[in-house]
């Protein structure tokens, strides 16, 4: 792996706070990068190709995902989505950290295929917090409601496979310790090969 | 492993501000504890047993090396000096996070004895650099100098077993850096077993 910049992946439930977490995190620290994703569904209006999203047809996608093209896809409402590999490797290799807000199955998929990252689990505080967190936002009907909690424990469930977990009980204390495992993980030494290159230079080590 | 304090490892050649950088930490952190070492060395005159250092006699010493008894030990200027492992790893597991500032070699032995922790190398800015700070305490002989130029390169060619690398060139960054390590760590799933449990209890996971 020569890679320098950091995957970071950070995973929760929906209702969670995890979009306010990453908006926060990609404004301190602009060496985060975006990889443009894939997708077969139709562009909007305001949408160029290419910049929010490589525009697809069925066949291509499913060629591409046929040849190893992508780190992690997934379909959602019928259309499918990808994140391409190559081009996520460039980024990361160019010194760039490139951060992905995924589910649970995403972020298994970007794991097994790039090896690499530092994966975060964000977790409601409790049931009753995130279920009194959906309802403030006005827009959930019962039976949607019933499904986001499920989803979450759903979520809940893998969080075992995490690097890392934060508990969003309250949004400045975890916003420190997403910043400090963001600033943890850029210590680590296969981050730090043009680190490794001085030092071995300067003191005449092989 | 049920510790849910952290076993955090400093190690860094003389001079580097590893010092400086663990007084500071110690005082943001109280939850960090200091396990109570053993030495054959006679007591100063200030010392009390079993709050400085249990003070054993050489016999006494080696008949616990043999058993198994310390996490690590060295011999420096004819005295040894080790880390109980039992006590350490109590520590541990009411919960106190328990800080090492020692060398590689005491790393090295800490990492196989109790098997978890965070380890971090504290890295001089450049050669020249730390014999500039050396010769800036106006205490060393070239003879000294070279001594400690000379250890400080065989602990560098150490760096890479440790998890994190610091590089002490802005003393408040590194500062920074180091207390991120060890917010992160805090956040690894391993140190959250009382998070676990509420989590299973209140989404019904078993």
């Amino acid at each position: 792996m020569t890679a320098s910049g950091i995957l970071f992946v950070l995973c929760a439930p929906s209702g969670t706070g995890k979009s306010t977490l990453v908006r926060r995190l990609v404004a301190e620290f602009p060496n985060f990068a975006f990889s443009v994703s894939c997708t077969t569904r139709a562009p909007r209006p305001s949408e160029r190709d290419g910049h929010d999203y490589h525009f697809l047809s069925h066949e291509e996608f499913i060629r591409r995902r046929e040849t190893g093209f992508f780190a992690e896809w997934a379909e959602v409402h019928g259309n499918l989505y990808g994140t391409p590999k190559a081009a996520t490797l460039e980024l990361l290799a160019a010194g760039r950290d490139v951060l992905f807000d995924i589910d649970v199955q995403g972020a298994r998929q970007l794991r097994s295929s790039l090896g690499q990252g530092a994966y975060v689990f964000l977790f409601p505080p409790s049931p009753e917090e995130l279920s009194r967190r959906l309802l403030g936002r006005g827009t959930e009907t019962p039976q949607s409601l019933a499904r986001r909690m499920a989803a979450a424990k759903d979520e809940i469930a893998h969080s075992p496979e995490f690097d890392y977990w934060i508990v969003n009980d309250d949004l400045e204390t975890a916003y420190q310790q997403l910043r400090a495992i963001y600033l943890a993980e850029k210590c680590r030494p296969q981050y730090q090969h043009a680190w490794q290159h001085i030092v071995q230079q300067a003191w005449g080590l092989s």
